[in-house]
């Protein structure tokens, strides 16, 4: 097969897990990448939560895309917005201008949804982006500074009282952290306000947290938190944010920091292509993962509703995204090849972990359960192992050695946004 | 003595070099320090071209004041922003207050000016805070970006070329970075646009850069940069700038990002004590860095204009301003501790030094002098040593020879002006 033109044109949308993963399964491939993102890093979205608890630095846990595909030939790495797909022409619609395909990879992600309540938005934000993670630390550490310059200690309570909206694996670990600062890193650097004071609450509405997980180890990880002064309040729903705090039903509590960990919503690209999606903006793709009546479509990671082979949904996991990217290029490869492709993916479910603070957390491994600090140990392995590049393996590695010795907290940084 | 009211307050306005050694000069002192900036963070501002040049992540050049000071149990730190001072009732206005001294010590320090031309200030951002730093990191890492999508050979040049103004220190380090990165980093990561063909120029008024050096070490640099690829334009003045690129007389250069390392201008917190001072606003101080007929007010740092003993300019470096906070707090000592208070600063200059790009620096330390990689060694030993903090000296220093073996740059992240 020669050179240019005649090299089937792959686009891929999203430098994610996903969208990273369908580029690199390409690489031995006879196809001309376009990976397109409207940021120039992908980020490891399960470590984003020790970025808004300022114990890692923005840099320790995203990397320029650029560089993960700068030795992949092939791929050619553009920093743009997507705004359209014209599935008849087979274009993609970005600010950088239009590009055709042969073959393209949906893999925008998601954000976090407010049921519908968007203004909550600026008074609780989410965790998805790098500046999230720095928005949230600004607002956790600027209640600290508010409250040190207050005279009233009820003034100062409501400011040093967080409350964290959702009670999954981000959640978990959001209050675990925040209430693992307040505790154990804050309380030298103030005078006034007594950091270890501060209060921290877990708001879930259903029955229990970390709901994926099985019964006994939702349990322990409560009881973990508890232990850790966090209050976690299961079966309550939030009915409202403003800038003081929240309402729960008829109880309202102020807050000087909130953190939104509740809903999913996939990215617009999704609705783009007109096919039928769930009420979280997922399309529902065949076994393949091509939209229907769209061979040549695959929608892959967070913004595809995609099922196992029993019919349950596959759930918005890291190893689930890499799994789809990856099945997503290989499949491309194969038809590229003229080799059969496989005709159905294959979720392989790796398992569920959770960390609750720095001295916990919870695994469940198949038929693995580990709790407590072994769980911990097993987390950071994991963790360790699955970041990409070798600089920011070894650095995350000792940044976190070194926290656990030290609590000192390098990361401790209030930066204001940009003027530039 | 006793504990409390008795106690001298002292106020210290900014937690720059100047004021935080003036901190912890009183830590033995029987006074209440209260230290004040509108940051919650210490700069080590000598590194932050390297933040610019994304070799360096912000918390590598950053440490939280807290944090500094929280062992030091007289004193307190307040994230808060002077708005003026009442010299006759001694107190300082603030954002979060007023608060009456007993002593001040004003060392907010400076920033850029742009001699009456402060709309430039939008297009040629200047390097003082952490904000600057990421804000012309993305300017360039953009430049970049926006080049890659060209179709156009010169509109590809224009953005890849970088105008640095300003023959000083800072602007000879930001040109050698930048030719450093575009040189040896980037390259891999393009495909249509050739970062190492990117244009840097060096523009500087007066008729050589680095005045403050010998003349063989200026010539040293010249030629050094332009070795690397830097056009250095001595005894040429910036006319104007705007979105485009900058105009050199009757010349317009076209460019992706300009950098303003020329003017400085002292913080207003000089004219609030309506003193005398030069035409970059610095106060003009006594002897003994006091404020003429105040013996209660210092000014030190970058906001005062103070002299040698010979009557020249003590220099605006860091160790000038450590050795003037220094002297202000143990004059503050000696005074409440009833001793005889020294009346006169002694600066003592240690040297001179700037690296030019990755592989040398020149050092005019005394009788000592040093370039290439002799003096890029000397350099970062001394740039280590100064660094506050073990875990950041190891941190950088591990960064540094990482960088150094690899040319891997873990910071070339572009983030957003933050949402929350």
């Amino acid at each position: 097969m020669g050179e240019g033109a005649s090299r089937a044109r792959v686009v891929i949308l999203g430098g994610g897990f996903a969208g990273l993963e369908a580029a690199k399964a390409l690489a031995a491939a006879p196809v001309e990448v376009t990976l397109i993102d409207r940021q120039n890093h992908h980020l490891f979205q399960p470590l984003l939560y020790q970025v808004a608890t300022a114990a890692l630095a923005p840099a320790d846990v995203a990397w320029p895309i650029r560089g993960v595909l700068s030795d992949q030939r092939n791929a050619r790495v553009l920093m743009a917005e997507a705004g359209g797909i014209d599935l008849a022409a087979r274009r993609v619609r970005t600010t950088a201008g239009e590009f055709a395909y042969d073959f393209l990879v949906v893999a925008t992600g998601a954000t976090h949804a407010y049921f519908g309540h968007d203004d909550w938005a600026a008074f609780a934000p989410g965790l998805k982006r790098i500046e999230d993670a720095t928005a949230i630390r600004r607002r956790i550490l600027m209640a600290f500074e508010r409250a040190e310059l207050e005279d009233e200690a009820a003034a100062r309570q409501a400011l040093t009282t967080f409350v964290v909206v959702g009670g999954g694996p981000t959640g978990v670990e959001m209050a675990g952290a925040i209430a693992d600062i307040a505790r154990h890193a804050l309380p030298p650097d103030f005078r006034r306000v007594d950091p270890a004071a501060a209060r921290v609450l877990l708001i879930e509405a259903g029955p229990r947290i970390l709901p994926a997980f099985p019964e006994a180890l939702s349990a322990y990880a409560q009881r973990a938190l508890t232990r850790m002064g966090v209050e976690v309040r299961t079966g309550t729903a939030v009915t409202g944010v403003d800038a003081a705090g929240v309402l729960l039903g008829g109880e309202r509590v102020a807050a000087g920091a909130v953190v939104w960990a509740a809903g999913v919503q996939a990215s617009p690209a999704g609705s783009w292509l007109g096919a039928a999606h769930d009420r979280a903006g997922r399309v529902e793709v065949g076994p393949d993962l091509t939209v229907p009546g769209h061979p040549e479509v695959f929608v892959v990671g967070d913004t595809a509703a995609a099922k196992t082979e029993a019919g349950r949904p596959i759930p918005g996991l890291a190893p689930a995204a890499k799994q789809m990217g990856r099945f997503a290029g290989e499949t491309i490869a194969a038809r590229v090849g003229g080799r059969s492709a496989p005709v159905r993916f294959r979720y392989r479910h790796q398992g569920d972990l959770a960390t609750i603070g720095r001295k916990a957390a919870i695994v469940s491994f198949g038929r693995l359960t580990l709790t407590g600090f072994l769980g911990w140990a097993f987390w950071s392995v994991v963790h360790v192992y699955f970041l990409i590049g070798l600089r920011n393996r070894i650095a995350v590695a000792l940044s976190w050695l070194w926290d656990y010795v030290t609590f000192g907290r390098k990361s401790r940084l209030i930066t204001e946004p940009a003027r530039g």
